[in-house]
């Protein structure tokens, strides 16, 4: 037997959001910008620190930093409409995206990204 | 029942070469010597890539040479009496020490270091 809910309901996780078009747009115009600031940030701080190297411990300092930064990347910028909403709370609570950006959002998805937002910062405060 | 050869030598490894102190401090220098000349070119190149990134390949790049020349290193530079003649062959064929910083290792350790060079000198080659 089927709820009606899930007949009514196209989407398949049923407490999943859904992006609209424009949203996506919207969403993915902010999402690139934020990872090119923070991919910005690295290439300058590796040139510093690139240009500072006298030893060899300065050099694998620079290679582990990278390979931090490559990681934590590649974990926090995961661009899945399922995980959107905590992926801009953390770039909002993490300052690398401000709300301006994701005008557009219905009201829903900012209201998770906000709350998302304020448990990261009071969660670190505590 | 202990065979006569054994107790005449005091090494217990009986085909390993035995280093003398004024053998280990020629070692050592030729070694340290060239690591040193190793790592200043890693970090040269390592320089040189950092000041050319432009996107984030480029850095990814430059974190991918730090870790294989690391890797590289470690492997190739390992300070064991028992291995010393590989490794001073293996500097030997890549030019990374000349056999002039060897004088006063013993004729037989000599032979074996430029044997092993040519083995891979000729290897390369084939």
């Amino acid at each position: 037997m089927t709820s009606p809910s899930v007949t009514q309901d196209s989407n398949p996780y049923q407490n999943e959001p859904i992006w609209s078009r424009s949203e996506k747009t919207v969403a993915r115009i902010a999402f690139d910008a934020a990872l090119g600031r923070e991919l910005h940030e690295v290439i300058q701080q590796a040139k510093k620190m690139a240009s500072k190297i006298q030893q060899s411990s300065d050099l694998w300092d620079l290679e582990h930093y990278l390979t931090q930064r490559r990681k934590e990347i590649d974990r926090k910028y995961e661009y899945k409409y399922s995980q959107l909403t905590h992926v801009f709370g953390r770039l909002l609570h993490e300052q690398r995206l401000c709300e301006e950006e994701l005008r557009g959002l219905r009201e829903d998805k900012l209201k998770s990204i906000r709350s998302f937002a304020k448990f990261l910062s009071e969660d670190a405060a505590a």
